[in-house]
């Protein structure tokens, strides 16, 4: 029996289980079927399509679990080029049928996944709400009065109601995201350019992100480091290594004072509140910033001549089938035309301007945890004031991409009726898409809300990310450099800090080394002796200050590896056997610090 | 006596064998008086500010070369704003008299520097040729007859004519770059946002950089490092590492097939290939590569949507002055008038595209070599056909500020008849601004061509830029990672190349580690043994990629500091004492290489 949910793990385990895939799509035609929401797809594969992929997929690749993503279903926005399934955008006259797939679908398709149809968006992408299609609105899974959210409505959808493992979302203003919150799942909103575009339709060609919604963090990073990497088809693609976090005590962002928005939503507010409060339970030191750069920075996506992407993304078909887009998108992107080429320059001034008064925030923190909405709507209400509605939601999302970040959006737990969920987002500078990852899912399990519409549903264990995912270099400090010793300065300089106290295995001596400015001891592994083990601290660099360090490390001195007592082997200091001959054998002191200090106290 | 050249090193010497700030301000009135050329300075300091500023310098910092620049003579370009002096952007109708130094004259004037003047340019900074300016064309030092280059005209003929050490300029399209060419001067340009453009008249905002001209590449690289660092006042400005370069036997990208072009200046054309034999015989490796995507970029700046920026810097004083223009500055700017915000994008699209086409030529080729300007003319040709043949200047230079690149142009000789001179430049990506300039230096020197208009001059050798500002790491490897072994991938996968071979100081041991896949050797330092030295192969690694690699280490080996024959002590292989018990010494055979060989004869 499949759960309601088909998170990776569930569905890898079942599949080890000994489910076949053809099982699995035959799950997915019922699932499908029973669906209550009409307006989840525009395209679905067909049953005898799905049946195909799985059977192709055992042909290929008969081993179960044999690719990273074998037999795992998966929806795909209808702005995302799939070969086999017309591209509409939710615009039946824009439609066409691509004959490759885009560069991420087939990334995840050679990685055994299965394309279970193609979803249901917020035309040409241009909206947070869901409502603005010729295919109807798909609902919150948790009431059929709200919006799902947009414009990657009808993924999220999916997703949150069992009938994929994980969905393919575009974001330019927030649309990755907003759907997520709505709908309990997790959006995985990668920094600009790390995951190519060829093969997707474009809102805002130079600030569109495809993001994945799924029911962990950890399954949607899983998703993202097989869609991420360079192709030099995208013009807006980027080759760069991923950027570190702190992993003990970041210190998180939060909204405060006047920049504190949520338009009359308490109930909403009081899950943010709630959420800052688990994130100083799971360690977070909680830094209020001004948001307000951020803000104006927000505005300027449909405020400013970044609605002008948009035209230029579709305006040969606009000049002739203008009468066929849904009258707020049209409205939206022919505002466009009022604006030059020195309109779209002083944006660009204006919005490098700002990007310099957020640097300034960004100094005092390591992340910021924003409301992913501060707010939602019935389909009712969103048509009855769609422009300004819709910008509600995109209040805390709209700079995201636009300042080149990375996002993931998690859930936050029900209203006090249990009835409808929200979201928070952490937010981090470019390329921390998976430094975000480990405190974003630790948040996500404190959350205690289940995944998807399944509120109950308990977090699967092996999906959590851990913080080794960050780049970082752990070294493992044994005299000078531990804290409070006079060349700890240079750990802290070279921005690094420590991960924790701890000892190393009984095998190891510790020697006085005679004649060292300042005094400094000299670590010397012997299988063949068993002591207590001597106090260390392992402390944390980023990789080119490590390089640095150790190539300021004098003989006899250097880098190896030291057995820990809990049996890790970690970067740390060693000293060369020949410059302990002579000198004193401190190992009965128990470390460092304890000869220090007994040397001080008889001086 | 002073020389005609006032490069730093020499006016430092002077100044340290007695000479005086004040002394120093009457050679440069007596010199300017004696100029040549009316056209070089639209407002010359005043002889009493010369005094003034040369009385307060010796006030609050009386001790000789007390301050890094002290006393140092620099003219700065007309469209940086100098406290005192007015602004004009040689069009007299637009000037303004700035309360405040631009970030930079703030910067250098702190060190030291004495203002001499603001220079004479293209107006608007929009040229390359120095023809543009009601104050009439400054000229080339070594025929009247000839431009000078722009549009940092004046500046480039006050430091070749002897009247400042330094000078400033600004680069946009290359008038940083072509001037120092025409002048055989040194112009550094840095990487955009590496230097504040706080108090600079626009050309393009977001392509416009300072620059810098002088005698040598060490005195504009100094001048450089106290002008850059971020500031949040400039939209711009960018707070970023320096990158390396490998500083033994770099990649050198040159000219080749179609897109050499010179428009018929076979004179050029020899200098440039003389150039190329100079850079093969100091080390580099040189490789012909496709300048088509880089030579499209370019084209970009006059012929796509980029002159909005500079309507968008004058549009309002254009709209009540149109008079008071330049009319071929007029013509091109109001050229912009026919883009609208989708041209802007679209130009930008473009833009993007291409550079990950000139990608796949940065992977061939560590930094490239170009003419800095393919030809000149005389001032008569130049004004017959205004916009054509200034473009030929621009035909290697526009690119580089659309694609991030950091530049050094370097003198490269005089043409057959000893009459002009032209120049190259090295481009390399984004700041490798200090990465670029050993090699530079190198090249320069090897030019043999003088400075400025003195063209016997010896450059001062105290001024010569040694490579270690590069940053690589160097590793010392001793088996598994030596070139041809069974590791040595793991340092070319990382981008580390060979520096060199060599041999541990005779006091290390040698010892098969029993059990390692691949077979590993252990070196161990004994001070009391007296060997022969063990062989040896230094390594470089960049940073990241070092502390990745040191992280890889299992125990028993790990990184200390290896004593080499040369006395040196360099990161390298050592290993613990203790594994080395019970295991073979193998130290006889003189490296792990020949006991490899040994065990595969015997074997």
């Amino acid at each position: 029996m499949l759960p309601t949910i088909l998170d990776l793990t569930s569905l890898k385990e079942a599949y080890g289980a000994g489910l076949s895939p053809l099982d699995l799509v035959e799950e997915i035609i019922t699932r499908c079927k029973a669906s209550d929401d009409p307006a989840i797809f525009i395209t679905p594969t067909s049953p005898e399509a799905l049946r195909a992929a799985a059977t192709e997929l055992l042909a290929t690749a008969p081993e179960p679990n044999s690719l990273p993503l074998w037999g795992i279903p998966f929806a795909v926005k209808d702005n995302i080029d799939v070969a086999g399934l017309p591209t509409t955008a939710a615009c039946p006259a824009f439609a066409y049928h691509p004959e490759e797939d885009a560069a991420v679908i087939a990334r995840l398709r050679a990685a055994g996944a299965i394309v279970i149809g193609k979803t249901n968006l917020d035309q040409f992408a241009t909206g947070l709400n869901g409502t603005r299609s010729p295919h109807g609105a798909p609902r919150s899974v948790f009431d059929r009065a709200y919006v799902s959210g947009g414009s990657s409505s009808g993924s999220a959808v999916a997703v949150a109601a069992g009938l994929a493992s994980f969905s393919l979302g575009t974001d330019t203003a927030g649309s990755g995201r907003v759907p997520a919150a709505f709908n309990n799942l997790v959006g995985i909103k990668p920094t600009p350019g790390l995951v190519p575009n060829v093969g997707v339709v474009p809102a805002c060609r130079s600030v569109d992100v495809i993001t994945v919604f799924a029911a962990t963090v950890g399954d949607g990073i899983a998703v993202r480091r097989i869609m991420d990497g360079y192709d030099a088809r995208d013009p807006f693609s980027r080759d760069a290594a991923q950027a570190s976090l702190p992993s003990v005590r970041p210190r998180v962002g939060v909204l405060d004072g006047a920049e504190r928005e949520f338009y009359g939503n308490s109930q909403v507010e009081a899950l943010y509140n709630a959420a800052i409060d688990r994130a100083r339970s799971l360690g977070a030191e909680i830094v209020p910033f001004d948001y307000t750069p951020f803000r104006q920075a927000a505005e300027l996506l449909y405020s400013g001549p970044w609605v002008a992407e948009r035209l230029a993304a579709v305006k040969d078909f606009l000049a002739s089938n203008a009468g066929d887009f849904d009258p707020t998108v049209r409205t939206i992107i022919e505002g466009a035309k009022g604006y030059d080429a020195v309109a779209a320059f002083e944006g660009k001034y204006r919005l490098e301007a700002l990007r310099q008064k957020t640097k300034a925030e960004w100094e005092k923190v390591d992340f910021l945890m924003l409301p992913t909405s501060p707010t939602t709507y019935t389909v009712e209400e969103m048509q009855a004031d769609p422009i300004v509605r819709n910008s509600h939601f995109g209040r805390y999302t709209n700079f995201a991409n636009l300042l080149d970040c990375a996002a993931i959006a998690i859930p936050a737990g029900f209203d006090g009726d249990g009835h409808l969920p929200a979201g928070v987002m952490l937010v981090g500078p470019a390329f921390t898409d998976d430094a975000l990852a480990p405190f974003a899912d630790a948040m996500h399990r404190a959350a205690n809300s289940g995944m998807g519409k399944d509120r109950k549903a308990a977090l699967p264990d092996r999906s959590r990310v851990t913080p080794e995912a960050a780049d970082v270099v752990p070294i493992v400090v044994v005299g000078a450099h531990l804290t409070g010793m006079p060349l700890n300065h240079e750990l802290i300089g070279k921005g690094g800090y420590r991960i924790k106290a701890g000892r190393t295995d009984g095998s190891y001596r510790l020697f006085a080394l005679p004649g060292t400015v300042p005094p400094k001891p000299g670590l010397v592994r012997d299988p063949n002796f068993a002591g207590n083990g001597i106090e260390v601290e392992v402390w944390a660099l980023p990789p080119a200050a490590f390089a640095h360090f150790v190539q300021n490390i004098p003989a006899p001195l250097g880098i190896g590896k030291i057995l820990l007592e809990d049996g890790s082997h970690v970067s740390g200091f060693l000293c060369e056997a020949h410059a302990t001959a002579g000198a004193r054998d401190i190992t009965g002191f128990g470390g460092w610090r304890n000869f220090i200090r007994a040397a001080n106290a008889s001086a």
